[in-house]
């Protein structure tokens, strides 16, 4: 069968191919007909420069993506789990199982991690075909339905990063958290952050239009919310300092503490990071979900003497896609407001120039030889 | 100034006397009018048996009362928060502050602790003025006004135990919980769970009635909410096994692993107790809040080999009340359906018996010499 | 090749048959020689009633035993860390490593465990030849050599499950710890304790012989120890009162609190339970390690008003053998001292009878066809 | 009566002045006399720079001293725990008591501490006299007699800041702990780290004299303690790795994960803290300890990668100072070595200079008017 591929052979240098179709090994493999797949911020850095660590090498060429779901074509006999024609989100890393790291709970720190579209050895989902371990493909119910479409559960994989990141700085109910960016990872952690029982949310973006949508897409219930763009003629301390004086609400007791519990920074800016950090109070946590400059200068004495808790937070662990699906098919937290468009799989490489021109929050690859209402009818 | 109270001698025996007035002593002192005082199932207790632990006696009478609200009368010249006239929700204990489990963040279980109507020495709220230090005075700020009244601020205290509870047992977003009992704690802990991010509550309670009232009460946004009667001519075993199947729902993925994560005790009855162990998964987490028999017959070998942990619960700690307040200040818990009624100071005995026959959900009492419509203007 | 292996039929029938010999069939098994299996209190209490949860039966006997060392004969393809010749201790369960359970760093609560000895499917350690996956084989540095024993290998199981509770009970530096039993996992959890910085250990047992040998072995650098003998005639409250003042010492700051901090209950009996919860402080924390009736007499209001938290325990999970291995190949924790004796493999039968006895500390099983002296040169 | 102090009023600007004799105000309050003051690093930077956040003024100068030992001269009418001639170590700083994070139990993070010494209010130590409140002296037990020093009791302090920091960053038994600094502090914290069960210490220094005297300090019992001089011309990612190396041992298992679980900065340089960072595997944990500049060149997306923990560290809350005391008092660490010398009150300006050559380890001061051998019979 074909298995029509796209391979990224160096930095602006992408090619379909045909592929050999995945066959399955281990008992547990299941064999996916790709629906849709996601274009990320790192595939826009793969695109320019070829990787970010390690890099795709014209010997090593490497199929691209890694924000994904589709159909269970077949499975390994022992997968009781999944079927043929089962709908599923796929979590795309495969982690070795034996290692210390993964036998204490915690799988995505495994040196052996097989991540798609990772140089040099792994390939990602921009295939028609893709095989997955039972474990890492999540079945949408059944009695779901399309009422939740494999174009949101392309979603999930943002999805259980931003819930990560809310779990790896502990939000809790009446937390006044502070997210800089409102990208996609930066609005689901905003979002996540709201139903972990954050009493009050400020985003903080350089992006007028993206703090709109944001005003539009974060706030449900009773959160407090409000948004910010920095001064950028001023320093960080006093774009901090502001910040700090948003959070007045008539149904907040007053703290007699300044400053927000929680800062969860997805720019990877110099800036951002620096203010975040004053921005929170003493005893406060910040996570680092954005990448950025690999070395910034860093407010070291505000973290010691505010007693202040830096979390690092790669990818994601043990329960978050299955939060992040529970998330979502519970409405709790939706996701197509979030898809700008979809496009075909021959037009891949207009979708990564038009994320690398910023337009939009989210686009979509609908997957190999597919038709736009395939998922009616597959 | 007279300062009319209600001071038990005994069971069945309590008389109305004046009392002196408090005076400020220390710079953080603050003088309260009370406004209204709650009626709580251990009143009743003391009211039949004369105290808990420990007892009241003819020698040495004890004012009762421990839910309160109220408004300040006079602060001392350390308080800074509060003036008078400030409408308050009282916390109504006071710890030492020096020893190692106040400095350490458990002033809750101080040794020294002050708690009202506790024999022999702590005179509680059923006075017409009461004295607390300013920081167990919690302000409704005044943008709320009196869309949130003073005797809603009493259920803060049962909120507060609800927090306390929920904390615990440390409730996360998406646990599956179980509630045992639908009386005032219990009710307010499977709100508080809700708020927490449970995905799952079922209240098990014996009486429809309740159960028909925790259906109007604890249901919001996409909980997956369920009641149960346990049959009483069967094991807790095969009971349990009944509840650990309510728990399907279209928007939940399914679990590998049979059982609710949580159970909130808050009967203290044997069955329950047993119940709540058996119908956990492994490494569930359990929380004794309510009180009953004193020893139970309890499933220790499946404890140990499911690993379950088994929390005490006593009374509420740093930042419950301040938690309890913001839940209802925001009305993502309204406290007001729960109030069945309120009558005036001299009929308190009336209202113990009220509760003592087991009607409607909280009894107020009005504080002394106040008018049905005092919240207007006092 | 021939398999000589002890075989339970049911209570009271045991017979030595050759079974298959092992191969190996996933890339990362192991075939060991087995040099000793230790006994167990569970082994006697299957040689008496054929099983604990689960039983054995005539029509699918089992072969015993899950205390084991012994020495690699065959690997896997997979396996880097181990070859032929290597000595190992082994963890005697393997669990899926895919389920939720698994994956959260919880692999001994998996429900798909296979643990050795345990009906109806997986077969022990009484064999010539057994296997396992090469992450439950804990290799003896070559560099140790036979300083450090097969026979005192054999310890590192209960010495895990020490640890585990332990660690389930977080002892941590200054702790004051009791622990109920001195059996091989009271004596050891004690030493475990002190390993994890307690200042305090009292022992607590029936037998002043068990106790004058925790004496010789507990104490060491400048813990605080003692032992104790309840007095049955009196209530356990009144022997936990007893319990609470034995911590005097010179270098201890007095506390303002009384009671233990932990409490380790590894005897499973009703009143020593019941002890341990009266004898901790307010927050204090129990576990309960050792198994004996299935329901006991609880005092429940005791752990909800002092808020203690009472803790499962079940085997041993992710790195607990590892740390095990450790202590006892550092020598902060000495094993040898705990081997009474050591019988050849056709004396199973007299082993597991001395064993319900009570005779002695750890009886060990050699090999089957192994020389007293076979470890200098298998 | 008269108090004698020396007061700074700038940088290199002190002068010994007749103060007001201290009086009882508040009933836990406790008269001191003082024995020995240390000198820390903080107060040769004030004698330096007049302040590190806050300045001293001419217009408000300040008694320098926050290290101290003393005897009690006069207690309060509310203290039980001490009386007139008890000796103490003494915990500089007194907290609010009643603001929210004094009640959850960190109330070094209090906005309202006054902490001896620092500017501009709160005087120092250095006097004859000196006042604080009860929970805040910690009695030397009666029982130890002089075998324990008021010169020893000083280090109770740095010895409190270097637990703190093992605590703050969760040192548990068997894990690697790196330690940059071998002055005070990083000398204490490798050994609080050894107590707290650590299998493996690294000490990392530019000094070989500090090294070497480290060398002779921290080991003790089973650990594996080295040390490392790091190459300068080399940079950070270089020296880190080769520290990953340096935690061989016979008697520790093999991990399958390189680097340090923990690490230690008690410097404040930046290529300690990036060195650190480096050295650290997957999901360790790095505590800043030490304070150097305010903003340093950090490698934020390795912390985010590799999902470290950074904690800050601010003096020392619930607990510390009491542990401080155990392990001393028990000899677990002995404080004696670390004392370089003992100067007379008149000579503070020289041990000042003293440590800004950065001679000895710790110099003490001996409290005002007090004779070489006072403590025998003050």
């Amino acid at each position: 069968m074909p298995n029509p591929s796209l391979l990224l052979y160096g930095p602006g240098d992408a090619r379909f191919e045909d592929r050999p179709m995945p066959v399955i090994e281990d008992p547990l493999d299941v064999i996916i007909r790709i629906a849709y797949v996601g274009v990320c911020g790192s595939d826009v850095h793969f695109w320019n420069h070829g990787g970010v660590k390690a890099h795709v090498s014209k010997e090593r060429p490497l199929v691209m993506g890694h924000e994904a779901s589709g159909i269970v074509k077949e499975v390994g006999p022992a997968v009781i789990s999944l079927q043929p024609g089962d709908r599923i989100a796929i979590e795309p890393g495969s982690a070795c199982r034996v290692c210390s790291r993964c036998k204490a709970g915690t799988y995505h720190l495994c040196p052996r991690m097989e991540f798609a579209a990772n140089p040099p050895y792994t390939h990602g989902t921009l295939s028609r075909y893709y095989k997955m371990p039972a474990d890492c493909c999540y079945k949408i119910p059944d009695s779901v339905g399309t009422a939740f479409g494999l174009d949101e559960a392309v979603l999930i994989e943002p999805l259980a990063v931003a819930v990560h990141s809310v779990r790896q700085v502990a939000v809790r109910p009446g937390d006044k958290v502070v997210v800089f960016g409102a990208g996609t990872v930066g609005l689901l952690s905003a979002a996540v952050a709201r139903e972990f029982g954050a009493s009050v949310v400020t985003s903080v973006d350089l992006s007028r239009e993206k703090l709109d949508f944001a005003q539009s897409f974060v706030p449900r219930g009773r959160l407090v919310f409000s948004t910010a763009i920095p001064d950028q003629t001023l320093p960080p301390e006093e774009n901090a300092q502001s910040l700090r004086g948003m959070q007045r609400s008539a149904h907040l007791a007053e703290s007699d503490i300044p400053g927000f519990d929680v800062a969860i920074e997805a720019t990877g800016a110099e800036s951002c990071i620096q203010m975040a950090v004053y921005a929170l109070r003493v005893g406060g946590r910040f996570v680092q979900t954005g990448l950025g400059k690999r070395i910034v200068n860093f407010p070291i004495s505000t973290v010691s003497e505010n007693e202040i808790t830096v979390k690092g937070c790669f990818r994601y662990g043990p329960g978050d896609f299955k939060m992040a699906l529970e998330l979502a098919l519970s409405q709790k937290i939706e996701l197509r407001p979030l898809i700008t468009k979809i496009v075909p799989f021959e037009n891949v490489i207009d979708a990564w120039e038009t994320a690398k021109r910023g337009e939009g929050i989210k686009t979509l690859i609908r997957g190999a030889d597919l038709a736009e209402n395939f998922e009616s009818g597959l």
